[in-house]
């Protein structure tokens, strides 16, 4: 089959052996892949990847031996392989899993290829009204929803989100579904713009002082930092309330200098928050209730994949889609 | 009045000026006052301190314009002096309202002097039963109960305190009253075995390898942080399993290093933790749940106590407390 695999460098291959699904997984038909910031970095280094990378995709059961039912269907799945034994799967947390594969990023080749294999049991049923170009966005989507899931959001609270990328966007919109105040703040009027028809209020970061970020300091109970930036910590710190949450969305490379002291004496709850919930993301898609089609910066087709992580590159790029 | 003043390095002054009570504030005579690690700071510089230090203490009020009922009672008194009508105080957070006085602390004279002054409404009556040498623990205890309003511990949780000073040893006793297995991690056998008949759990911390850490390691589901030491933080999150709890009990100076991104990956949750309601902690001494007697380590009269002062800051000292 044809995959782009990673190998210090990003090589298209034509003759990269198709994959035979072992028990209990099913063999899937890449039908659409989105390209994540992950992927990205993935390339420069990040957790020392070789193989098929990507990781959010829409595609077809061909073969899913002993769970036949499930041929023949489209789906989304879940990326986190989890062993199903250990005490921490026992415990519920499968994405926490020590023993755990992840789609195309770690132990398990993923989605820029034609076919793929993943547990029957990570796969979640695309309902057919939703097109493959919005159910490819299930994954983020769910990292988004998984706020939700550690973090109770009042419907008066007030809530920020730091950056206007791809996941902050996802994020916002998942978030005001709660009825909070929320603000999200970014470096890019045109993506800001995007939450317009959502009434999400939006600050535009300008260069040197912003009067609007001065004028919430202290006063948010949640802030959500997407910026994928250290100095996103600083900010969202900034504009939390004491005894706020701050919900820590974005990896970085490296170490960070912080001073964990105030966060003691303003007694700030933070929170890493990874992959999340799929259901609840093809629900919010299925009623129409996120807009992620905004959010879709090109289409490709798989032969011009190269093309197109050097468009999802660029800074400021929204959601890069494959069709394979 | 005699008082003890801050002013770069300690001084016993005779004569300073008794503290006359504003409106809504009483005057309380100091009957006891102990010793905090925080006070041995403030001489070290923090805050940027001056006057007259001390923040637990026992008193009897002896004038209360406008609430005499309160005259001759005896009482604790929460340390946070709060403005009472900004939105932080609204909110009911008292204890960060931005304009507040800290006793010893921070704007207002403390508990080193005969006489304090304190607002009616931060007052606690102590029962009766009570001695002196428990009720002046209450200010400590409440930090303790403090985690208690932050996480829910549930009586299944596995549970490690790092730390064996008078804050962890604290901390310890008021979270094995939730039914969890706990375990104290610590370098002072004899401060350790302070807990053996409460049956809590110990691991003595040796130079080089500690075995017991490695067994228990990513097993906690929550760890209180009460080293005071920025390698507390490090041997935390080894201790805690993936989204964990960690509360962050104590201060240190300056900023550390982390990656938070780990955090993110574990999806770990931190709490900054600080000062505690006072209700509970009277409850839990007059019930004589917690054993605070056992971490006296010296008793002091007024006039010395600069010896005090000296015997508190010798590496593992417990509790020193002044009788005024």
């Amino acid at each position: 089959m044809r995959a782009l695999v990673l190998n210090n460098d990003w090589s298209f291959v034509e003759d990269y052996p198709t994959p035979a699904p072992p028990p209990g997984e099913a063999l899937i038909r890449v039908l659409t892949a989105g390209i994540c910031n992950t992927d990205l970095e993935l390339a420069r280094g990040y957790l020392h990847y070789r193989g098929v990378a990507g990781h959010e995709f829409v595609g077809v059961v061909e073969a899913a031996p002993g769970a036949e039912m499930w041929e023949g269907r489209r789906v989304v799945g879940d990326i986190n392989a989890a062993c199903g034994v250990c005490a921490t799967c026992r415990a519920g947390r499968y994405t926490h899993c020590p023993h755990r594969t992840t789609l195309g990023m770690d132990g398990r080749d993923g989605a820029f290829a034609e076919y793929l294999t993943l547990p029957v049991k990570n796969l979640y049923a695309i309902p057919d009204t939703l097109p493959d170009e919005m159910a490819v966005f299930t994954e983020p989507l769910a990292a988004a929803c998984e706020i939700l899931e550690q973090v109770h959001v009042h419907p008066t609270d007030q809530v920020a989100v730091l950056g206007d990328g791809k996941l902050g966007l996802l994020c916002a919109q998942v978030l005001a579904l709660s009825g909070c105040k929320l603000t999200v703040i970014g470096r890019h009027a045109d993506k800001l713009n995007l939450l317009a028809p959502f009434g999400i209020a939006t600050v535009l970061v300008q260069r040197g002082a912003t009067p609007e970020l001065a004028e919430i300091a202290g006063t948010m109970d949640i802030v959500v930092e997407a910026t994928g930036h250290p100095d996103g910590y600083v900010t969202a710190r900034k504009l939390l309330r004491p005894r706020g949450t701050l919900v820590l969305k974005s990896t970085y490379h490296g170490a960070m200098e912080t001073s964990l002291s105030r966060a003691v004496v303003d007694e700030i709850r933070l929170i890493g928050s990874r992959c999340g919930p799929f259901a609840p993301a093809l629900r919010m898609l299925e009623r129409g209730w996120v807009n992620v089609t905004a959010l879709i910066q090109a289409h490709y087709g798989f032969a011009d994949i190269l093309t197109a992580l050097q468009c999802a590159a660029q800074p400021g790029a929204l959601k890069v889609l494959i069709k394979m």
